[in-house]
């Protein structure tokens, strides 16, 4: 590493030339970190189903070439001027939504969404001038939401890295960059179940499992999996998931199935599919009086929520969040303590592996409902 | 008034024979009351937009004929079978939705939508029997959410009665058993503003004056009214109410001009208007991050809550409430002790009085946007 510092690397990178079409293994140009910046080897990156939607552009804004990925694990490269947190040589998760420390809501309790650093995912640059560090024979390629971890090297806003414990295996805790805190986080920290309570998970991906998991912890007593993917169910016992449910199999809404299943609906719900019908199931099956629904999954750019407005009046809450309210630098090294401490495990949602080669594998393994998360090996 | 105990009482009420058509003060019988019910002599009732919107039916299921009014404050005149907590004498209001004290609902902290005796809007006869208690010349009239208070004597399940201190003035205080007690409790209970914070009060009726007025107890720093009407703007002022938008004043949607107001959106809303674009309007107008909006109105029975998902991803949070998240019986005794030690004012939401002879006109007053609350006195 040492010796590549301001200058341009060059290195692989799985580009996106079109929308839907096989990611090319090309050698990339990666230009060196600018004032608050870092240059970060990836060591370990995993497919979350956020890269998949903006890869096929069908519900979203298109933008290629484009360099997607950002649920890695890295080394800091190199820092740019004025990044005194962060040095070479720390183990780094890039995160997609940043924490600037200092805009009104990373000094809020309750909000992560920094003004300066949260997620944006029809920007293609960085903020500080507007442009890419990639490039292929002078073609600027375009980032994915800040961190486009499917290359060996990218660049990133030093304020979306959390430093982690170096003895962490990068290989495992790289998971947690997205979808793990994100449903773990949907779970504890804003729907917040009560011990013995019901909860719905809509969606068994890594999210909603990780969600299952949240609720497991919580000590929820009915943890209820809905998915239209039956090969989910039985994975999904090994995350404290105890009843399922499968719309497909009803002539009846699913929100409707719920609420006879749980005398008039269930406590808390957590969406984790991105499906805007989910969503409305999911808000129209939490129990009237008390039940808090949180939306986690990304919907489509077009999508319109529409429910009548006595499901509100009617005491029914509903929220969403982003990384599940975690705020990166600051709550991310301890959940990585967390699994070091086994409080947490995070081998369950590894069901795949591939060498960075076969990257469009993991694509296949997510579109095919097989994989929770295929990790890509960067060094193989 | 002993000696009409078990038996049908003759007085006047108010008829709503037809939708949109003046009421007509009739003759009726009002038959003793049954087992859990209670018959009282209304001394004074308020109207509030909720029975408007059901004598119009323009939005909602017309029934009739049918005996209006659900504000109201009076004494038991006698009582049914099994009812051991009232007897007559006892100061009471009558709430539109109950608390039997016995279902998940009235044991849960967080619910006051008791199973048995929640509102029911479309329901004209008591459950006891299915049966109204009204008549005319053997025709059954139906009731109104239970109450039916524009009626010298009504008969009201003993689980919708909360009994008062004695010695409240009934003039007064009967307006606490709706409007004033939803929007209070909405901003208290509900919306939960923090001190020096910003909130948007859609709608400047009784019930978001008492919501400004909540806000106002609970410290928040700007408290921005939201009418059509600008003629409540002067009122609103007394409420606490330091900042107007008129939303017909601008060429963008009311919740634009409000983000731009207040850097990005206000920490709280409460909808006090019924207006399904206020509805909307008032959820996104919410700041990111932490902002929760609070919907009181009641809808047409054909509306949609529409927006895009992407506004709850962002972490903002909407939810409802009937009656403030009161607990009728529980809690309204307590909020007649604050009107009595002077720690909430009542006086200022009452701007006009009329006889009962005179119902009409309290009709009028607020079909014309005149009236805060009117009170008619039954006994005049
Ligand atoms: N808010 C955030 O911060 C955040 C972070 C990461 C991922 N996400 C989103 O969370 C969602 C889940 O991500 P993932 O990686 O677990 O995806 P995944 O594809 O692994 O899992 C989604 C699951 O939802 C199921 N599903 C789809 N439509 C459904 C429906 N209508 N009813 C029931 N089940 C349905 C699928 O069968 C699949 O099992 C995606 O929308 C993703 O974009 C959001
Ligand atoms: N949830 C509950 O428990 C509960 C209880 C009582 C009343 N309500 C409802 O609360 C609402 C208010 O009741 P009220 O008695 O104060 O009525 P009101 O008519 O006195 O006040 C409503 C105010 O809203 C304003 N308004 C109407 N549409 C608007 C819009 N699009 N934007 C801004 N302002 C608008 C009107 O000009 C009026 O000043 C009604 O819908 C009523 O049915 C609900
Ligand atoms: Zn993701
Ligand atoms: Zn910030
Ligand atoms: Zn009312
Ligand atoms: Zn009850």
């Amino acid at each position: 590493m040492p010796g590549t510092a301001g200058r341009v690397i060059k290195c692989r990178a799985a580009v996106a030339w079109e929308a839907g079409k096989p990611l090319v293994i090309e050698e990339v140009e990666v230009a060196p970190p600018q004032a608050n910046e870092v240059r970060l080897k990836i060591l370990f990156t995993a497919l979350c189903h956020t890269d998949v939607y903006f890869w096929e552009a069908k519900g979203q804004t298109p933008l290629f070439p484009r360099i997607f990925g950002h649920e890695a694990g890295g080394i800091v490269e190199s820092v740019g001027e004025g990044v005194t947190e962060l040095q070479p040589g720390d183990h780094v998760l890039p995160v997609f939504t940043g924490e600037c420390k200092e805009c009104r809501h990373c000094k809020s309790e309750e909000s992560n969404m920094c003004d300066l650093l949260r997620i944006n995912t029809d920007r293609g640059v960085m903020i500080n001038d507007g442009k890419t560090r990639f490039s292929k024979n002078g073609q600027p390629i375009y980032h994915f939401v800040g961190t486009s971890t499917f290359s060996e090297y990218t660049v990133v806003h030093a304020g979306c890295v959390a430093k982690i414990n170096p003895k962490a295996p990068l290989d495992k805790v790289c998971i947690l960059s997205c979808g793990i805190c994100t449903g773990l986080g949907a779970t504890i920290n804003v729907a917040k179940p009560k011990k013995d309570s019901s909860i719905a998970i809509f969606g068994l991906g890594a999210v909603g499992l990780a969600a299952a998991e949240g609720a497991r912890i919580s000590g929820a007593a009915r943890i209820i999996g809905v998915d239209l993917n039956p090969s989910r169910f039985e994975e999904a016992k090994k995350f404290g998931v105890n009843e399922f449910v499968n719309p497909n199999d009803y002539d009846k809404p699913v929100q409707e199935v719920i609420a006879e299943m749980t005398n008039g609906g269930v406590d808390r719900s957590v969406e984790c599919t991105g499906s805007i019908q989910a969503m409305i199931s999911a808000f129209e099956c939490v129990h009237d009086g008390w039940g808090v629904a949180v939306l986690v999954g990304v919907p489509n750019k077009d999508d319109a929520f529409k429910t009548h407005p006595v499901n509100f009046l009617n005491e029914k809450t509903l929220k969403g969040t982003f990384y599940g309210n975690y705020k990166p630098r600051t709550d991310i090294p301890g959940v990585v303590e967390k699994y070091m401490n086994k409080e947490l495990e995070l081998e369950k949602f590894i069901t795949h592996s591939v060498p960075f080669s076969e990257i469009n594998k993991a694509f296949e393994y997510m579109l095919q409902g097989k994989s929770i998360r295929c990790i890509i090996r960067m060094e193989d």
